[in-house]
């Protein structure tokens, strides 16, 4: 087989930590694998880089900053290979431009536009252990570019679709995915297989696994994913596409999210075009929204209702200030102390009772609701953030005490 | 003018440090020049880059060093730019393969092929200080090359050549050429102007402000120098041809060189041939003879004495063991407690009395003098090492007091 391994900082943030990867890639190498590895910057050091960005110019310009941090991955590289070298294992490492990842121009995030994927296909008919820089690429004008948070996962996903590798493996510091983060629920459990879907619910309803944006692209190219703990041998989690996920099951995992933050658009108009107005307003800034609610019209008025990104609070803010009085809206109101609780699984949707379960558990540990939104996998509430940890574990736990994170019966005798 | 400006890694050591560059690079462009700036890693980030490279590899590819320690330059570019941009500047970075600079694939010690300097001259068009990273270049296939020791300075000079610039500046943290190193003569003299060919000699003999590769480089394109202190205003020492080097001097400067080991081949047969299989041997493991002396025959046979760099003497003692016996001689010695002294000035070869003097300052301190070898601009002297700095005291001494660092009389009155 052909294998994508992708290390994360914290596997890679000093020379003994990246003996282990070397140790682990010549074991594939013996299995009879060939392997493209893709690795982030060591421990810190993309953060340490933007910190001296920031004292250099406080607001210093994406282009310049993808120059500075593209070179904590090119560090590790270069660093890997010549550890495998000094094991007597040929290898070479590549940049992002070298790799054949070609973006578009959007410095800081960057979108992956095409791979050619000829030179590490030569190196590997080589019999080298390919070191690609994760993270990076380069525009069609040889700028160099990053593709923003997660971008090494989509890196080694994009590489894995590219190939096609057989298998993408994510090594990271947990074990796989979880029904819920084991911090916050006891005996939460190790999910073996879950679908593309799911896992996109799940990502984007804050687990921290992976980034939704590697999901997406996995799925959109039916990569096989496997997130698995950088230390250890234990089977991680599978991330595959649906028909394969023999067990399909209700309820597969629960996630919370506190870094949100909710606007509320007063008394808007039920015109047409409104929502359009605020969104489209929001998306020039490069705002992305989760949740929009709108309220029921009353007199021909209505609230809308919606949550960002808590970094994306003040930016927001700036958008409302200029829209909401232009819309005739009286005004907007906002709150920061929420926190967003999603629970995710493939039959939920059509399973009756589901969301009565969960309205009943946050009301037997008298936590109100004060947004609800659900879609084909997925209901999220928002609640108080103090009430947060209290809310995922109510809900797991009656979730669990009906047994649907059982595998249904089969379809055929269903 | 278009004015290229390096800056070395201790003038780049802290974002403090880099402000001064900045601070230079405005009052530079206020005066109505544009402005390509090279510069070198952060302080003695390059060396902290190949500790780490030993450690993960005590024999790392020159392939993978080159990717590990160009990151170095490619953070001092980024920064800058962000710093000028911070203060209003319209700024750009560029790696190597970014400003046009193709290398062979010698890694580690690349030589420039070509420079494309489309990229730059387009920068400078918009209006851009363009911030070009040094020390790196790409092959024609997009690898990472560096240039080896003196790197930064090649690159300035080379970019000067190209663009072509009408000034190349080196700063430094010394104030420019001295006739001596002030820390062993005291009441030394900053050179004010000095030719291509006696700077050559210097950097060749010990001087530690600019390799000799720039030099040449510069001398073979013409392309002005101005060596100069990053700190103060003060002017340094102008580098050009000899024709616009108005005041010609006997003695220009001495140097001292620590780092020379001496061997001698001994009783070799005086027959055609027997120098090239030595030097040939040597040049094949690329290592470089600094001296060579080949004795007067006796009895048909000579000893053959010259003197390579430290670094190059295990090296040195491998090639001889080999080459020796084969030649018939009686094996070979060497001696690593040698120091070479070398005066450079212009009009030394022509002028009565300059070895005497030489010869005899050294007699007086009571120094024995090993090796003598002569160039057009050059006398040296190999030496006991602990007499070094006697020997350069005493030789500056009775050269100033002839009064022959003073310029010659015009031609006209001769």
């Amino acid at each position: 087989m052909l294998i994508v391994q992708k290390y994360g900082g914290s596997s890679v943030a000093s020379l003994g930590l990246m003996r282990r990867i070397v140790k682990r890639v010549l074991e594939t190498l013996r299995n009879g694998h060939r392997v493209v590895v893709v690795v982030s910057a060591m421990g810190d050091e993309t953060d340490a880089l933007v910190d001296l960005a920031r004292r250099a110019n406080k607001n210093p310009s994406p282009r310049e900053l993808d120059v500075l941090l593209s070179t904590g991955e090119q560090k590790s590289i270069a660093l890997l290979a010549m550890l495998l070298q000094a094991r007597g294992q040929p290898a070479i490492s590549l940049v992002g431009g070298q790799a054949g990842i070609i973006t578009d121009n959007q410095y800081g995030r960057a979108l992956i536009r095409a791979i050619d994927t000829t030179r590490i296909r030569r190196e590997l008919e080589r019999g080298n252990v390919v070191v690609v820089a994760g993270f990076q690429g380069v525009t069609e004008n040889n700028e160099i570019t990053t593709l923003g948070r997660g971008g090494s996962d989509l890196t080694a996903v994009a590489l894995s679709a590219a190939l096609p590798a057989d298998l993408c493996e994510i090594y990271t510091d947990v074990e796989g995915v979880y029904q819920a983060d084991p911090a916050i629920v006891e005996g939460a459990r190790k999910i073996d297989k879950i679908s593309y879907d799911e896992m996109l619910e799940l990502a984007s309803s804050g687990a921290q696994v992976m980034q939704a944006r590697s999901i997406e692209f996995a799925h959109r190219y039916n990569v096989r994913l496997h997130v698995r703990a950088s230390h250890g041998l234990t089977q991680g989690t599978i991330i595959t596409s649906e028909e394969k996920c023999m067990e399909q099951v209700i309820y597969r995992g629960i996630a919370s999210q506190k870094e949100e933050a909710k606007f509320s658009v007063l008394n808007v108009p039920d015109v047409p075009g409104i929502a359009a107005r605020i969104f489209g307003a929001l998306a020039d800034r490069g705002i992305s929204v989760d949740l929009i609610i709108q309220s029921a019209a009353r007199n021909g008025r209505n609230d809308i209702t919606f949550t960002v990104s808590e970094n994306d609070f003040q930016a927001t803010r700036e958008v409302l200030s200029q829209v909401a009085p232009s819309l005739g809206a009286d005004g907007y109101t906002y709150d920061r102390d929420i926190a967003k609780i999603s629970v995710v699984g493939a039959g939920m949707r059509n399973h009756p009772g589901v969301a009565a379960t969960m309205f009943q558990a946050l009301a037997d540990q008298d936590i109100n609701i004060e947004l609800i939104s659900t879609s084909e996998t997925r209901i999220s509430c928002v609640v108080r953030e103090d009430r947060a940890e209290d809310a995922v574990r109510a809900i797991h736990e009656a979730f669990e005490a009906k047994g649907w994170s059982q595998p249904l019966p089969p379809p055929a005798s269903a």
